[in-house]
């Protein structure tokens, strides 16, 4: 069944979100950086990282509550590696960190082939495929991975969510062979919490897998679920490992309190953030089959894997291009009603007039 | 049930691979790495590729049918990148190539913090877990991945087998920290095919979510699965089409013929490897809580995510790292009876004497 979406035209949307993040300390370069991450979300249909979401975990995790710092500024640590950066993020806004540690590693990978960045003291950057995404358009391989701002599942076997949804995003430069960048991004958990107590308050049950009572059985009862499983069993819990494991060489403290105020004061409760870039000409062998070119093999690839009968296969990044098409399509970015009203939430906290629904255009879709 | 197990000191098992590789024409020092590296499969229990498997897969794609090239040279292509090499591996035996790149990334790594290898026309590796743990035994994070000789999987929805089990594989250097490597290391399809060909030679049904059809219809019956499904839905489908986007990248050719002699002769046919390496000081943010070194807040990570009540969760690698300690505890690499007679086989080959059971002590493990 189509859904009415308003049609609020991104200058709108980005001078509002700007205003918000002004409103509550941040530097007018973290505004924008904050900006420029929400309307990205919302152009390519990222509904649940979207400006009202950033704004909402600044007010849980972040300036509100005195743990992300606005203003901070970036110290950039000695490293003895040329290839390598490692960063004090000091709490700064998440998305301006990750933005500049992405152009970062593609400048590095400019000069070496494969760059990274290691932030530690980091806040959330919301939505990892579009840091991916961006490096991806602009002609680069690109993966981040972060500790999630609570822990909130269980290792496999377990019963105590000592582990955040730890989610792993990786993207691939193949708009000239496809028309977009695929882009591999999601969390290490079956499903979000979110899902859980959305279910929870439709009285509806849980699917199996998702979650464990508080004694670690699996359980389908949302009054039940005290924390959530790892998707794919061992192998979904080695992909979250993965990023408390980077997290630990890098600066992150404990797991299980890290978001909270709970345990001994002195450990640390930041997530950290890993950025990493490869260029395309340093893994390119040049020895395609058929004379093809580089792109023209990625091109064949996928081709491939998507004939045969599997046409009707999703790739990877698919649904973020097809909501960005409509966002260009109807120029400007598609929010509900509901969505509209919480802006205008935003809007009377930081002093600027409501958005009237009727004042925008509007899509069925 | 225990089961018994011979007892083969080391230096007998390589003696006897080193000669099955020669026999077939591979280079001394390419015997020696196949050697080297099908023992220390079996020194960590990895019973599914040991030196009966490294044998016979050089049967059904290698030397036997003409596809590997012993004596092979890799070609090292020019790079820009100072980070990057890439190279042609001009189907030399992938256990010799695949250590020679992990050296090569681990000197990137000590250089630039970060390194990484690609390699077009590569072979088969068997286990990518033992090359990245022995990364990590030398302080190192590693990882690697490749794709598959041939292509078992279907794409997320699809019904054709596309796609490669295409393994990932990690390793983070935690002995000093918890006794051994952690080591995430599998492939991305549920299962392997021979469990599947395994049940149907049993007549035992399937797990759901294993396999489909030849219409791509879910199946559990083991007479019917024409093809494997990736691990956990769409997330599993994205990690494998990582390394079919690596190896289109590098060189790969289309994945549906891979290893095959179908389609097209102009195209290739080959698996291509990819390999990474970091130095976990290009990564540390010396800012650990309560004055930790970076080792011993990695321990405390660890600790925090098995304690409160996870205490008999299992660490990726821990099983490797079990059967190691058993191997060491017994002074020797532990075989069945059944492994013995197909040893057997391969001395015959190569015309060495063959093992008699009797004269190895025995292990009830």
């Amino acid at each position: 069944m189509p859904e009415t979406y308003h049609i609020v035209p991104r200058e709108k949307h980005d001078a509002l979100v700007t205003k918000a993040y002004l409103a509550r300390g941040y530097a007018p370069e973290e505004a924008a950086a904050g900006a420029r991450f929400c309307s990205s979300a919302s152009y390519y249909g990222i509904r649940t990282h979207n400006g009202i979401k950033a704004l909402h975990l600044d007010e849980l995790f972040g300036s509100k509550v005195g743990r992300w710092k606005p203003g901070a500024e970036i110290e950039k640590l000695p490293s003895r590696f040329a290839a390598a950066e490692i960063w004090n993020g000091r709490f700064k806004l998440g998305q301006a960190v990750a933005y500049e540690a992405m152009d970062t590693c593609m400048k590095l990978a400019d000069k070496f082939g494969v760059g990274i960045v290691s932030v530690d003291n980091a806040t959330h950057y919301l939505w990892g495929g579009g840091y991916v995404m961006e490096a991806a358009l602009k002609g680069y391989i690109a993966y981040t991975n972060c500790t999630s701002a609570t822990s909130e599942v269980v290792p496999f076997g377990g019963r105590t969510p000592t582990m955040g949804t730890n989610p792993h995003s990786w993207a691939f430069p193949t708009q000239d062979a496809i028309g977009f960048p695929i882009v591999i991004d999601w969390a290490t958990s079956t499903v979000a919490m979110g899902r859980v107590q959305q279910l929870k308050r439709e009285g509806r049950p849980l699917a199996p897998g998702w979650a464990v009572d508080a004694e670690g059985n699996p359980t389908t009862d949302p009054n039940k679920a005290a924390a959530l499983l790892p998707f794919g069993a061992h192998k979904g819990y080695g992909l979250g490992l993965i990023d408390e494991l980077y997290a630990a060489y890098i600066g992150g403290g404990l797991p299980q309190i890290r978001g909270t105020a709970l345990g001994d004061p002195k450990e640390k409760r930041a997530s950290i953030f890993f950025f990493q870039v490869i260029h395309p000409d340093a893994v390119n062998g040049n020895g395609f089959a058929n004379n093809r070119t580089q792109t023209q093999n990625v091109k064949a690839v996928i081709a491939d894997i998507l004939g045969h009968g599997n046409e009707k296969c999703l790739l990877p990044g698919q649904p973020e291009a097809n909501s960005g098409a409509l966002s260009k399509k109807y120029g400007g970015l598609l929010f509900t009603k509901a969505e509209i009203e919480e802006f205008n939430h935003l809007a009377a906290e930081c002093g600027q007039t409501a958005w009237n629904p009727a004042e925008f255009k509007t899509a069925e879709v």
